[in-house]
């Protein structure tokens, strides 16, 4: 009984830490959101660099009907129309990919399961002009992977 | 003593009702969160369409120099930066500001203190040629008010 009554503090605190820890995210776990969503990002720039769109595609973007992606005064929803939409552009009767480089990549946490990044890309072309950006990704963390659920590109 | 033990565990499962409560979010949250950022923008629409600039900034954007804003290929960072921008291209030379349009307008919670929106905008003119595009904002819950972090614009 006198166990019972001292542990039931004990099991109020560590409760109300617990609930603090989660509405309240720590410098630590906000730098893990920018290490984690930072090496997604370096994925899918390593696959488009090695000629795979779909890798490219996989390494980042979320996997749903509901996937949106703007670019310029083009919206796209849906992953699988995103996917026809890049090998449309960069596949295509022997369309050259370029060589992508993202810049300035900034992670920006919001919560624990959410954040967006701002950036810069560029797409450096052997035979014809370069052409890069700007661009917003929304990032959700979805089954325990970060995933872009949002893009928004702009030249 | 009695009534102590009685408490203990009511107390214990009201701080885990409290928690999943902050961790878990349900539709009627969700759904305050999408009528509060609904009526931010359209304080911003409002304000436009009465030739108020400033009021338009004030509606809705982070007063911070770390309010960031894409549009096309150009970024700019911080609040008054961004509304000497507007101001320039707006309101400088008798420029006309025109009647702002903002349509499909979606609010997409992530988490109880942050959202983006996607939507598209449009601005029709009396003496040159309409212009329109798509946005993406990211907004965040600060002191109590929903403010946009990161405005990303397009043609």
């Amino acid at each position: 009984m006198r166990l019972l009554l001292v542990m039931a503090p004990v099991a109020i605190l560590t409760l109300i830490s617990a609930c603090t820890t989660t509405a309240t995210r720590t410098d630590a776990q906000d730098e893990n959101v920018r290490r984690d969503i930072e090496a997604v990002v370096r994925a899918q720039e390593a696959a488009w660099n090695r000629g795979d769109v779909a890798g490219f595609m996989e390494a980042g973007y979320w996997r749903s009907p509901d996937m949106t992606f703007f670019s310029e005064s083009d919206a796209t929803r849906g992953f699988e129309p995103v996917l026809e939409r890049y090998v449309a552009r960069y596949k295509t009767g022997g369309a050259e990919m370029g060589s992508l480089t993202f810049a300035h990549v900034e992670v920006m946490p919001l919560g624990m399961d959410a954040a967006f990044v701002r950036g810069r890309w560029d797409l450096d072309f052997a035979q014809r002009p370069d052409v890069g950006g700007l661009f917003t990704l929304v990032f959700r963390r979805i089954d325990g992977r970060w995933r872009i659920v949002h893009d928004h590109t702009s030249l």
